[in-house]
């Protein structure tokens, strides 16, 4: 009989911080693609755009001045997803049931220069981002159980403004996808004794096999359970619940750690690399919870160059994920792009 | 104090079938749309197309010819993500389980014409297509606990070829979503004694607010908990585990159904409007499952037209669903629109 090879053999893969299975079908990835071919974004960008909503100075939508500011610049979203002052009301029948939410939508410019991205940014931009990142949880984190950071990079993620910049959404309620990783951590750390995403990010560094980038304080892995081609996983090597907790000398080896991955991200099809990104760490409860350890996930759309994408259709939405190269294969790739960005060898 | 108003105030539905909660904000409707517009697919195609892998009696990309088809025409996928003769092999470390699985990907051709689409079929070739439906998930499901049977229509859903066809995808495990399915309805029927989704059709069809189309035997509606703008899900009015067991009438009824909910698809705007659809119903397991209810999910993404979609990212991909208008207005505007096919109507 023929011996398992993963990157021959269909298998799943079981994701332990959502229990969910993703199907790995590696040799799907020789298929000839004469589907969707996305347009490539080569507009070269000002650093200042009078017509940009976001750019420091100019006016928004809804009327409001941009501060000029010259680092960061936090704002509420014109349109926002969550409101302060919603009323409160819910149902409780089993097939009906529905609850109001309370909450804030926030934008967060990372720099004023309209021309740049995240990996384009020093270490030191990037660090003052960690930092306002740390501010808004501290601020939202007194009133909402849950503070979402997240980023919507490039027109495939449904961002509709080039200018760089990230969004903070803060709520009373935890999520569906943090509620299920709560008790994933839970289960593991009483069955255990110890903390999942810790103990993970040890074997990952022992092994290498998955690793693409790794400093003093982080490390950044195409997890086992990728549902994404080019997913990824940026860990703390040390204990760590929450983004307000990070020392500023972490946040320093934080900023490059993100440089790096999202450099390689660039590097890897030459362009600029469309992802979401989104930091989880424990809620703004109250209580200490050792079970998690904060982490930010990388879901990167492309496939096979800078126009070739990655769809999670079909048999994705109806039963679950299918990706087409191992994470390891995954980790090589990245592994193997240059650390300097393109546009800067040039 | 304000008044809770679902069309105004955010709020959260609950899934009771995948025990998952969605972000309801109707106000970000107003919101203007900077972002990536999609291409309109207007090409008129011939009822034959010479390069076409799926057409009747063309050459495929393996070498293999294909029937000269009058009906339906299922094939094996030439890169199939599931195959049959995937040796055994599984791991049990928590943070790094696999487990190989076996499996067979076919395609199912609707018709032989080229330049149709579901909506454009007689309900007579749909019937046809319900009837190979059922014949190949009898096959399979003697060698396989699941078969899933689905459509990508468009190339915005990851569909490579315009050609009429769906997928059709069996192996040994329940995938995530269907699991999650099977517990939901197993813990209902044991709580209520009561089939959990007839339950719901008997309600919907009485309330009449979410219903999109209705006939003797199916009900279509935006559920409660719909996700995508324009979701909805397909249910019989009559208990039904299994496709395998729809009697020939209610297999015309099922076309009926089909027809009619497709064509308002494509009425909304006057496009032919991409989605992934699939059924889920009772593993073929060899055990009854009177807790399950045979139905379809239909996953459109577009939101304010032919060429604007909803974009499931950051937020949705890190916390849950996010909709901008509620199941009752999406309900509302398709139930407004015409019956007759706009192509038709011309
Ligand atoms: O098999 P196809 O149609 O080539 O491929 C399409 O459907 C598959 C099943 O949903 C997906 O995995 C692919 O990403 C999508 O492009
Ligand atoms: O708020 P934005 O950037 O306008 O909108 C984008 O991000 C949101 C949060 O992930 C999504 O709900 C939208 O679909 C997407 O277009």
């Amino acid at each position: 009989d023929t011996i398992f090879d993963p990157t021959e053999h269909p298998h799943r893969r079981y994701n332990p911080l959502i229990d969910e299975w993703v199907l790995v079908s590696p040799h799907r990835a020789k298929r000839p693609w004469q589907g969707q071919v996305e347009t490539l974004d080569e507009d070269v960008r000002e650093s200042h755009d009078e017509s940009c909503f976001l750019c420091a100075g100019n006016t928004r939508i809804n009327g409001e001045v941009n501060d000029n500011y010259k680092k960061t610049y936090v704002f509420t979203n014109d349109f926002a997803a969550l409101k302060i002052d919603t009323p409160e009301f819910k149902t409780d029948d089993p097939l009906f049931k529905m609850a109001t939410e309370q909450g804030e939508s926030r934008v967060i410019c990372f720099s004023p220069d309209h021309s740049k991205t995240l990996p384009q940014l020093s270490i030191s931009a990037i660090t003052d981002i960690v930092k306002t990142w740390q501010s808004q949880c501290l601020e939202l984190g007194e009133k909402y159980n849950w503070v979402q950071v997240f980023e919507n990079k490039g027109a495939m993620m449904g961002c509709s403004n080039p200018h760089p910049h990230g969004q903070i959404w803060s709520q009373q309620q935890l999520p569906t996808l943090v509620n299920k990783k709560q008790h994933a951590l839970s289960d593991y750390a009483k069955k255990y004794n110890s903390n999942l995403l810790l103990d993970y990010a040890q074997r990952e560094a022992q092994s290498g096999e998955r690793v693409v980038v790794k400093n003093e304080d982080w490390l950044v892995v195409v997890p086992y359970w990728a549902g994404w081609p080019f997913e990824t996983l940026l860990l703390p090597r040390f204990a760590l619940t929450r983004m307000v907790d990070l020392t500023p000398e972490q946040a320093v080896t934080l900023a490059d750690a993100l440089k790096q991955i999202t450099t390689k991200y660039d590097n890897l099809f030459n362009c600029s690399f469309p992802y979401s990104m989104g930091w989880h760490g424990a809620p703004y409860d109250g209580q200490e919870h050792s079970e998690w350890q904060l982490h930010a996930s990388f879901f990167p759309p492309l496939l096979r160059s800078a126009t070739v994408r990655k769809f999670m259709v079909g048999y994705e939405m109806m039963a679950e994920s299918q990706r087409d190269l191992t994470p390891e294969q995954a980790a090589q790739r990245l592994r193997d792009v240059p650390n300097v960005h393109y546009k800067e060898a040039k």
